[in-house]
């Protein structure tokens, strides 16, 4: 690994330990929107990039925005988001902001004249939904998409509306968030993978084929609460034994299905009256589907709540399922895809994994808006994310520098004009249609 | 059904009605140790025993006694516990206390004279531990078998001592709970079931042949906790599909051993984190196990614990469990049992059941202190108890006070004086020794 790249990653590595220290809870990081935690991390970032030369602004979202501002006809958008779960991890967001603005200071000093795009960066303001509940709100601010109804309708836990809190966050006059999409070549996201795929397959990186779609369900078995010491095992309806055995062949059923990319996890299950000495009565809890294909997650969805009503029925129970969010798949750009894996190539690194994203992110927001988005995520220890010990290595983000460089350049160097033709550069939005 | 029996029963409706009102919690029955509606509700039920001619008094740990005490020298006792759970029925307890008050009363008239022995009656004052945890807190001080320094040492929460809350309760002055054993010729409770096993048999009574012993284990299984989306089925370690395996196999464990009246129940289990979108790291429960002989609980307990160690390994989990709380079983006096289904035949019932009481009983403590007790259990409806729609028909009740008359003469028959020669009451004392 060159000694320029490690050094650039160091400086990485030290920008978020500084960026660890914004936070609303002293000794964990916890950075929800419109906090001054958040207002503290953006006014770092932001000396960072007009250091680099960029034009900076907040959007009237209250995203951190930049661009090198050139008048270019084309624009290329690199970013990530800037909040955080609580007690989160460094790495979930601002690895890729930082990696962004490190993009922009390397290339700057050695390309910046005969650059042919401007290069914009946004630190999006809320993508985890700590605060409100929101999904991707930055994200969809940008890409246009999201409905004024919930800045009125959106409240925090004291009460507070989402359009109150962006006032106190951004106040009235800033620029609108919408990004024109006029020239836009699309969106690339640099993030930590979050699970423990790459580690798995001994890659620093990969190159994000789509992200999974999702659906979250709430479901409810009821039997009937009876003692745990006069009641016969064949006398009684077990809403916990009907729900353990349902969650346990869920569990097989994804695993069958492990080709398809399906996973299925009961995450909450709760038990009513919860006694020792009391046969369950009620179990309630939550299932998170995922699957690349909407197809696949869809039949998934109706064999395994089938096999609820059978388990239930089992059991002398019955079994309630409820459908609370959905969110389908997107793919990835497909032109994106293949220049960044061909750029993980030529950074000379050892192969080149495409995985499918099992968690949302700014890219699917964007992506689902029709803006060209890829992702390439950096291998992350042991799969440990949304908590303290998360944790990619200075070599790893060494890797991703030198595939973004590789990209970077790639791009610049086919869109350059050549004797005097005309730009050569690919209408990447074209490729839209590809996108699910 | 002869009228005076529904009389009777139908006065004993009557009188649960009014105990019921005795409460903590208006709108539901709560009737803790030491609390102004256990004051309340000794208030009446002392009514009705001196009414009765009875002698009354609360011995020292707070437990409400009376006695006919014409001075016989053999006395058998009858009765119940008087506290409540919280948002109980107005059988469990009650029920037992107020029919051995009518069976004072009823026998009062025709048989006072020529009565062989004393009848005493003990309306218990914490069987079921609502206040302070505690396991027949009444009974095991009637046994002489409380140690002291759980007076000292055991506290509700609110931090008052058992003692403390003692001496508020009956003062410093109150004669001692411990019956002497001398003449002593056992302990009889009527009960309702509790459990669906009456009503399953179409049975009114049922003759207990002994209470279950059990033990309670607090388990763990520990996976580790990662991402819904992005942790692939094959690379989790999920700590709730074990624990969900298990709960599964040990029930059914259970249901092939009913005929040893093996039952196993998992009431209590909680997943960590609990949130939707994250695999479990962690999952406890609680296991509670009974069975009438102890053999057959320590076999299911190896048996089923080492079923946890198999499941856990088989999902890269760990797990641990610990015996909580251990109670051996003990059967019922074998003289008084066979006297109390004889009495059943002899009230013109259809059936005499005998069954093994899964839940624990004062009967239980009493026997395990060496006291010959028996039960007669009174079917239930649905199976239903600790819950406000516990309920005995007035039919039923009459059989039992039926049942109990039919014991009475017969033990009073038997151990009359004839033609001057001494009593011929047997020793029931002397069975003793076929308790386990």
């Amino acid at each position: 690994m060159p000694s320029l790249l490690l050094e650039r990653a160091r400086r990485i590595r030290e920008r978020l330990d500084r960026l660890a220290l914004c936070t609303e809870e002293p000794g964990r990081i916890t950075r929800p929107y419109g906090s001054r935690s958040l207002g503290d991390a953006y006014a770092l970032v932001n000396a960072w990039l007009a250091a680099a030369g960029l034009r900076t602004w907040a959007d009237a979202i209250g995203n951190l925005r930049a661009s090198t501002a050139r008048g270019r006809p084309r624009r290329l958008l690199l970013g990530s988001h800037l909040d955080s779960v609580r007690d989160a991890g460094r790495f979930d967001g601002p690895l890729g902001v930082l990696i962004a603005v490190d993009l922009a200071e390397h290339h700057r000093a050695s390309l910046s004249s005969p650059w042919p795009f401007d290069l914009e960066i946004a630190g999006f303001c809320d993508e985890e939904g700590l605060r409100f509940h929101s999904t991707y709100l930055g994200s969809r601010a940008l890409a246009g998409v999201l409905d004024p109804v919930v800045l009125a309708e959106t409240r925090d836990a004291d009460g507070i509306t989402l359009g109150e809190a962006v006032r106190r966050f951004v106040g009235d006059s800033a620029p609108p968030a919408a990004l024109p999409r006029d020239g836009l070549l699309g969106y690339v996201e640099v993030h930590i993978e979050q699970g423990p795929v790459l580690e798995a397959r001994g890659a620093p990186l990969g190159v994000v084929s789509g992200i999974a779609g999702q659906a979250r369900v709430a479901w409810e078995f009821i039997g009937r609460a009876a003692h745990a010491g006069t009641t016969p095992m064949a006398l009684r309806a077990d809403a916990l034994v009907a729900a353990a055995r349902w969650t346990a062949e869920l569990h097989d059923f994804a695993r069958h299905r492990a080709a398809e990319g399906l996973v299925a996890t009961v995450g909450r299950l709760e038990v009513t009256p919860g006694a020792s000495n009391v046969v369950p009565g009620r179990t309630t809890g939550t299932l998170d589907l995922r699957a690349p294909l909407d197809r696949t997650r869809h039949e998934a969805a109706m064999e395994i709540l089938a096999l609820g009503e059978v388990h239930a029925a089992n059991q002398g129970c019955e079994f309630f399922a409820r459908v609370e969010q959905e969110t389908p798949a997107v793919r990835c750009d497909l032109g994106l895809r293949g220049r960044l894996l061909t750029a993980v190539r030529a950074a000379g690194l050892p192969t080149a994994v495409e995985l499918p994203s099992g968690a949302g992110h700014d890219a699917a927001a964007l992506a689902a808006a029709g803006i060209p988005s890829a992702m390439l995520f950096v291998r992350c220890r042991g799969g440990v994310s949304h908590h303290p010990d998360e944790y990619c290595s200075e070599e790893d983000i060494a890797a991703a520098l030198a595939a973004m460089d590789e990209f970077l350049l790639a791009l610049a160097a086919e869109s350059r004009p050549k004797n005097g033709a005309a730009s050569k550069i690919p209408d990447l939005a074209g490729l839209r249609g590809t996108n699910s």
